[in-house]
């Protein structure tokens, strides 16, 4: 079912408010539980992770009813990041052409002016094609997860595994649902 | 497809996390745009709303591809509360039993202790048969939207819509996706 690709990812904005957007899951960093997505240097998440780490996911599981609420702290890998550019370029190279090509539209969230470029949202195919020519706007997204909150709806059980400090043990306590 | 129903509802908590879990829509107040929805007493969604008002919800209808992302103030509608208690009765007597008896289990979110209490969860029918004898920890949650932004992923549009001011009245102004 490619519906559990999606989860919703919130954050606080500078002015102390929540956001929340549905975002792609692209897989855990190598082998730990870190998860990552990506985004658009331009976009408003950029900004609210620069000012504020801080995310929670929520992951909900329609065909087997298990919530998962997934918190930590997530680091933004841009253009000019001094680690991970390996990771970066790996996640640009899996993405579809489609996918490529929002990173060279006009700034997300900005109004529309079809009027003045119609043409804005038509990308040239050898802008996109190259999986090594990385957009500058192509930044991969990781969270460092610090807590999994499990509630499995069909069972009426839930569970609470929490980091062990910095350490990469874990802590798994049963709570009531 | 009843997986319309759910969304995430992202808050802030008093540490100035955020926060994030999926509910049910319970519907519009009245005839309002504003959105409701239930929760316990003792979650902890009610002492962060209490503290900081401020939600968002991330609403994602993957038959459609469009996203909504609502914003607004949280009010939660308890026992005590001066207002609203006919539509917090209401949305009880909405409630399925199997909805009902959660109100009535231990303490959400505390160490599930069956060896001290084996039959916790299992309610007696009698407290929960009664569509007019609304549980103590059963709240209405009520969203006073002001803000809807539309993503359309099929057309690749969006749409900022926002209450003026203290008023009915809302403006639209398409942006770039």
């Amino acid at each position: 079912m490619p519906y559990v690709k999606y989860f919703q990812m919130a954050t606080v904005k500078p002015d102390g408010r929540p956001a929340n957007r549905t975002v792609v899951y692209r897989g855990f960093l190598g082998d730990t539980p870190d998860i990552t997505m990506v985004t658009d240097l331009r976009s408003g998440k950029v900004q609210e992770i620069r000012a504020n780490p801080a995310g929670e996911f929520a992951w909900y599981m329609p065909e087997t009813r298990d919530q998962f609420r997934i918190a930590g702290d997530l680091t933004v890998v841009a253009h000019d990041s001094a680690t991970m550019q390996k990771e970066r370029q790996e996640a640009w190279a899996k993405m579809s052409p489609g996918g490529r090509a929002q990173f060279a539209w006009p700034v997300p969230g900005f109004p529309r002016l079809d009027d003045e470029n119609p043409d804005a949202f038509d990308i040239p195919e050898e802008l996109i094609s190259d999986p090594n020519a990385v957009l500058e706007n192509f930044c991969l997204v990781v969270m460092r997860v610090d807590e999994v909150d499990h509630l499995s709806l069909r069972k009426n059980r839930r569970w609470h595994h929490t980091r062990k400090g910095g350490t990469d043990e874990w802590e798994t306590v049963e709570v009531n649902p």
